[in-house]
């Protein structure tokens, strides 16, 4: 088995941004411009435990990770231009840099080399893995519409929130899991086990994400905290509160989404959020999804030894240690 | 043998716009919109007979044949955002109908369906079918790119032209025909002889086109003629006049682009085309290309008769016939 770091070593040493230095330029800069965004590569690094874990040899899942790579930043740049966002990491997005055309179009092409990576994989696997990354794929764009679909909305379930983040964020972590077992020679019930790791920890993420931008450390999150709230971001804390407020309460929120002085917006929408304990109730959530991932993992028909570095991976992720 | 209009019903009976009544409807819709748009069919329909004319069993094409409209469609919704088109064959287009964000989004969900019906194909070619789409989606993207950076520039050669329309607009036909052509059972040779019949039969094609923008019959193209002109559309009528022009006629052309008068600008760059026989010289390599296709055709190592259905579509698609 390899270390993780050697596993990143061989994903960072087998591709390059120069891979992309080909004409017409106007396509290839804003790939490369993305792709040069340094970046946790936490995508195609799942693909190759998960290969290396099943006994796989790795080199056989570089093209595929690299595909999961290719399409996680195809996502980056169309939800940019959706997002109309100027900045990502503190580097000008493709389309504020290159023009919205070049937004569309290398996005585009990001995801048709995902494609041409992903059938660099053993010839026998091909059928599957491109099922299993299409149907991803599908998923993923629903959840960016459903995501867009929340912002118009005050009656979103607590189902329908998870289904979304879920689509929209864990779905292309579990997509590299389950592709990395394929080809590492899982057992489609293996395969299914790793993939449900994989959704359940990204929720676990994404609900713990939500939590630090109203709660976490100032400095450690790197960015203002209450931002979500400035924005009336429907998290699951906000979605929480407005099933649970009573009429109320409720009526005063609903005031605040108007609240034009920040300070007091934060305050007054934090104040609710601790009438309803809706910080515990989510930490909880994060909790318990964080559990089912590693019962999932557990149930993995192969000794425990050899998914040290997937429990690695899973508290690095919870502990946003990478 | 089945008849061109058996398989262009088989086709048509075989998918629905209804297929995709699918939540969340944001994605959904606008799909369905450009779907519904009427038309020729013309990529499926060319896959469909390739299959058939080299004996395959044309419903193991459908899924494949689909994959080809869907993604055809995907990039007309992308184009039209490129460039900034409010109609398409009189209907309003994606973008301008439900927004850039279900412009770009339900675009990229083409693309992915695409995929997905091309998994329908039987599973032994899969790997091969999923390699030559991605070629030509990767090449497509290019001849878009391509097009976009000639508008900036005077001085593009004959054979860049020919490349940009042949990736542009030929690729998709050629990989039809040949995609058929691996369903159907075709030789390699086969393969490559029929998407060379694709790929010059659209080149002659698009440069009809171009020529009949601007010498045709006003009422039979069904559009202003002249309209390129008065654009300074790069065509290859255009191309060749830049590349031939002595230095007073190209002066006088290069006025001629910031024309403001459009009978002016029309009649000024047709006498140029006149002095320089660019008609005659556009109309000979449209002949010479598509007598090049039938010479590919022609060659195929099967008996003439069963190429009938080929031929048929090489004179109607020359003839505008459909």
């Amino acid at each position: 088995m390899l270390s993780i770091k050697e596993l990143a070593a061989r994903y960072n040493n087998s591709f390059s941004v120069a891979d992309f230095r080909l004409q017409p330029t106007g396509l290839y800069q804003p790939m490369e411009h993305i792709m040069a965004i340094p970046g946790k590569r936490i995508r195609p690094l799942l693909l190759l435990i998960a290969c290396d874990t099943f006994g796989g040899e790795v080199q056989q899942a570089m093209g595929a990770a690299h595909a999961m790579e290719l399409f996680h930043n195809f996502s980056l740049v169309h939800d940019d231009i959706m997002d109309d966002a100027t900045l990502r990491r503190g580097i000008t997005t493709v389309h504020e840099k290159f023009g919205l055309n070049a937004g569309v179009l290398s996005g585009d092409a990001l995801f048709a080399y995902a494609y041409k990576y992903l059938a660099e994989s053993p010839e026998a696997l091909l059928p599957s893995l491109f099922r299993v990354f299409t149907k991803a794929a599908i998923e993923i764009l629903e959840g960016q519409q459903m995501d867009m679909d929340f912002e118009q909305r005050l009656d979103v379930t607590v189902d329908e929130y998870l289904k979304m983040i879920g689509y929209k964020t864990s779905v292309l972590l579990a997509c590299s899991l389950q592709t990395g077992a394929i080809i590492g020679g899982a057992s489609e019930a293996d395969q299914a086990r790793l993939y449900d790791f994989g959704l359940k920890l990204g929720l676990s993420f994404q609900i713990k994400d939500d939590w630090l931008d109203t709660f976490g450390d100032n400095e450690k999150v790197g960015k203002k905290v209450g931002g979500d709230i400035i924005q009336n971001k429907k998290t699951l804390l906000l979605i929480t509160l407005l099933l649970e407020a009573g009429a109320d309460d409720r009526a005063e929120l609903l005031k605040l989404f108007a609240e034009e002085d920040e300070a007091k917006k934060v305050t007054g929408v934090k104040a609710l959020y601790a009438k309803y304990q809706i910080s515990e109730k989510a930490l909880a959530k994060a909790d318990a999804l964080y559990n089912e991932a590693l019962q999932s993992l557990a149930d993995i028909s192969i000794p425990d030894d050899r998914k040290a570095n997937l429990y690695t991976m899973a508290q690095m992720i919870r502990d946003r240690d990478f």
